[in-house]
């Protein structure tokens, strides 16, 4: 007997979730190194070695690790307040401020939940991460874009559209959800527009969640300012051990907030997921604590590999991008794509044994498609180009 | 500046999620060793060594673990498909129709979150896991208590009230969410229980969530009846190598259901968590694949622990409780508790150096507590008979 599905709550019908991004699967051709740009290669950038060797003693610890309060265990709260304190400029009790998470996703949906109330409007910049807008849309509330302006000349900044925000915040938007650095494009927001944001939050009586999981992987020396700084108080910061270090396997996240947020957020923890793996919650000891040159070598070695691609990229007139500021990820826009993005990565795939990102994930992004580039240097290359050859032939 | 917390959303006000079992802190006596009976302790019952072997191998390996599908490593849904076959007495195909999840409490989260409308009525048994109703309640919709009487006689089974399940089913509840063996009392359901639910599932048109967390976990050779195998395609599986396996500091588990409703809990899994651990879920290589007579022997030393609490709390007048019959739990009814069961549980910790869980959590059961027996031997039965002390000048 076959039954036939039930309905899916209204919840889902609104989320439009079919595209999970990164579980595409069709054939690839035979004879090339398929690269999936949709997520970091771990054997290209393999996680700190303190950090295996912390993970690895936990487990054979035992009872101290294996459970800890929901919020995550006192002793790696401690440690990761003191370092994210001096990291993010401005002070964090570690009893009452921080919230361990499975992973920056489990933050991000714990921090949604706990401050997005049906039929709210949140501000949502476009283009961002998919799941800001997805879990604003799961919870029944209305994602109000607000442009960044990438497509900037080059040398130029990434601009917020500060008016739009206004504009969302004066229509009723009490919560701004965004990436710094941008997840898709690699945009690194000046301090000026942080400085913006954080008034603008104090004059409407905002808040503000701001995901910072890429921001130790900053290029060139630029200057990176955080939002916490300027607004303790109207701030939930997500960041995590898990792009640059290539922790992700480890599903560990960190969630650093006012006291009364934290709480709420450890009682949605408790129904959700109780804790993240008290074991994984290891991977938090050398973080910030890596060894002499550790971080500045895989900001170095990725910066290598973005200047290669955004050369493949920029000799072709058939697509176009930015350089990426921060980050691992690039933005690529392909005009010939536009209103067929599916085949498009669809070629990709078959014809290139490439996987990426489709652009619409991350917004009204009709002929883009967004690049992980943490990947074998050479492999990288070589299906940028492949990339290149499937857009000029569309 | 202080910033007044921005206003719960009403999922929040619904759950009444204040006490968070297990999370509670205040000072022990001195001289007392704590025994923490609201978790397993797994300094004494540790995991099987297989499962760290198994995880460590796989934190060293990287690339193959770090990422997985959002429903999990396909080669782990194969060996979790083929093994819960076998034990649930039904076939699963591995592609549609398991999901691996950060824990059961996770997988729980997902089903009933898949599942659930607002204002929908779901039948919830009473006693049983405190987070059903909590998530029940998070999701909007209103928990129908259906009994399940545990206090019957020496060697009589507890039976579920089929009474009230069809009052349930025939007042417009779609879904039944219960544990088998119940959390908190360690009762197994009889296979006259378990026919009937299917029964009256196939009659209404109604779906079930059970959780078979501890089902590996059964005593005095008990016969354990698997619904799945009498109405797969309206059940819901959990299971997990959690409690009975000491495995919870991995976070993983396993939920088994028709492939519509699989597909739809991993829609949701990309935006609350993305995916259970990667390296984690190498913990599920070596489930009931552990060495000969392992579980055997687990199960024998806790039905010890077990007999040696029971008669500690028999011999008082001031307690009862009922033989545990499945899992590690004893729920205990201290009648003088009634009505202030915060103070007996603030007393089992400032005076004894014990600490339990509430009974209300699990119900309306305010004279009640439930505890974990997973500990040392020897600690938990001199704690017994500390709990018995105070109980007795209640």
């Amino acid at each position: 007997m076959v039954v036939a599905p039930w309905p899916a709550p209204r919840r889902f019908q609104r989320m439009n979730a079919d595209h999970a991004p990164g579980q595409e699967r069709s054939k690839v051709p035979q004879g090339l190194r398929h690269v999936d740009f949709s997520h970091g290669d771990v054997n290209a950038f393999p996680p700190p070695p303190e950090v295996i060797d912390a993970v690895t003693a936990a487990l054979r610890d035992g009872g101290r690790y294996a459970y800890s309060p929901y919020r995550g265990h006192h002793f790696i709260r401690e440690l990761v307040a003191q370092r994210l304190s001096t990291f993010t400029g401005a002070p964090i009790d570690p009893a009452s401020e921080v919230i361990i998470t499975p992973g920056t996703q489990g933050g991000l949906f714990l921090a949604l939940s706990a401050l997005v109330e049906h039929g709210d409007k949140v501000a949502v910049v476009a283009p961002d991460y998919f799941a800001n807008r997805k879990i604003v849309e799961y919870l029944e509330a209305t994602p109000v874009p607000v442009e960044l302006a990438y497509r900037t000349a080059a040398g130029e900044p990434a601009r917020l559209d500060m008016d739009g925000l206004r504009a969302a915040f004066a229509d009723g938007a009490r919560l701004l959800v965004f990436s710094n650095p941008n997840n898709p494009t690699g945009a690194v927001y000046t301090a000026e527009d942080i400085e913006a944001i954080a008034a603008l939050a104090a004059e409407f009586n905002a808040f503000v969640i701001v995901d910072q999981l890429y921001s130790r992987q900053i290029f060139d020396e630029r200057p990176f300012t955080h939002l916490r700084a300027h607004t303790r108080e109207r701030c939930l910061t997500l960041i995590g051990p898990s792009k640059t270090e290539s922790v992700s396997g480890c599903r560990v996240g960190v969630a650093v907030a006012p006291a009364a947020i934290v709480d709420r957020m450890e009682q949605l923890q408790g129904i959700v997921s109780l804790r993240a793996a008290g074991y994984m919650q290891a991977a938090l000891e050398p973080w910030f604590a890596e060894s002499e040159g550790w971080l500045d070598q895989r900001i170095a070695a990725h910066a290598r590999i973005r200047d290669d691609l955004h050369a493949v990229f920029s000799a072709s007139s058939a697509v176009s991008t930015r350089l990426t500021e921060g980050g691992s990820y690039l933005f690529l826009d392909v005009p010939a794509a536009k209103g067929r993005i599916d085949e498009f990565v669809a070629k990709l795939r078959t014809e290139a044994a490439v996987t990426v990102t489709r652009g619409p994930e991350f917004g009204d992004f009709p002929e883009s498609v967004r690049l992980n580039f943490s990947q074998d240097h050479q492999a990288a290359v070589d299906a940028a180009r492949r990339i290149v050859q499937v857009a000029e032939r569309l």
